[in-house]
């Protein structure tokens, strides 16, 4: 079976962010019962190019059979796998405020396979509550905390002036990855790995698309 | 100057994500008052390669200026038109539940340019109230409302099975672009722009990137 990592190399970031997207449209075609699918079809399903999709899913190995398509099940499940979704990660939220809330009552995280064990605020008012059935504690008892109930990921979802720390805090309890929404610059330490998610990126990238439009359709011209 | 429709080509979609990471770096420089900054250190700074950001900008015209770099107001501006977020435009929220409240409490959409102009929920409960001091209003009197307030992005921030029948709601005031949190596929018509976010996907991301470091350091072999 061919390896996605033969070279050692690393997946590209346009790879990494297509690998989810074919995870979660595996997952709707199974729901829906289909068994196999052809690499024509699931491009048109995603809006990606016949080959686009031929290339990306040959590095994982020969799931595609003349005639048949890819076996839905199975390459989800491989998928499932390269993505670290069957290793139970167990998450922690930082910051119980409005986004910290919403973040936990979002269910498309425990479906995905992770568990989010606790949430921690500086806020004594919000300690000893829980948010969807999700613990509320206090943010200075997390190191302690963590001893007994590992956890690889925190999400930060603190003001901005707040999030260095909590982003340290969370270091020192020896945290593997970091998703970061807090809209400002945080650093990690070697071996930790960030991802930050600019909410406003979306709204931005909608508008240019919007404004591609009108100038492609040429009712504007003169911007540029 | 160069055009980057000269050719009326659309831009790639790994362009679409750089121009609001693009902006939102160049508005950082111009804060710390930085007036030029080089390719070399606009890259260093934003992980991206020397090659890539010189490609990029030249499709913006000639702002790099040998030995000068580029000139960091210049070129913010000329994003900012590109993105249209000169243009003011007026968006609304659907659902006033904890995600909806979590965005109409963000502030980075304002900071680009956008005004939240109100939001709109089914529940009487939370009609007539404000968040953040946006009106939450019924959302029966979407169209009406928008006859006097007209809008042209709506963000869908309800529950899965409420998303299709809010999004209907959005076209029928003659909205251009859907921003689309509810995690299930929804349609829009012809001419309107749709763009979905998985917030999943980057907790996916971050677990295969923590993934491919076990590998790539040989903690870890067996699972392909």
């Amino acid at each position: 079976m061919t390896r996605l990592y033969n070279r050692r190399q690393r997946v590209s970031d346009a790879m990494t962010r297509r690998l989810p997207a074919y995870y979660r449209h595996l997952r709707l075609l199974e729901k829906r019962g289909v068994q196999y699918i052809s690499s024509r079809t699931l491009g048109e399903e995603m809006g990606l190019t016949d080959s686009q999709i031929r290339q990306d899913l040959s590095s994982f190995g020969g799931f595609g059979r003349q005639g048949r398509g890819y076996q839905v099940s199975a390459l989800r499940q491989t998928i499932e796998s390269i993505l670290g979704l069957d290793q139970g990660h167990h998450v922690v939220i930082i910051g119980a405020g409005r986004l910290g809330t919403a973040i936990a009552a979002f269910r498309g995280f425990s479906n995905v396979g992770f568990t989010i064990a606790a949430m921690f605020d500086a806020n004594p008012a919000v300690c000893g509550t829980t948010i969807e059935e999700i613990p509320v504690l206090p943010i200075d008892e997390m190191e302690a905390w963590s001893k007994e109930h590992p956890f690889q990921i925190a999400v930060i979802a603190v003001p901005k002036n707040a999030a260095q720390s909590a982003v340290d805090a969370a270091c020192a309890c020896g945290v593997r990855g970091v998703l970061n929404f807090a809209e400002t610059d945080i650093s990690v330490p070697e071996g930790v790995l960030l991802r930050s998610v600019h909410l406003s990126d979306s709204l931005m990238a909608l508008s240019f698309r919007m404004h591609e439009e009108e100038i492609i359709s040429g009712q504007k011209d003169d911007w540029l």
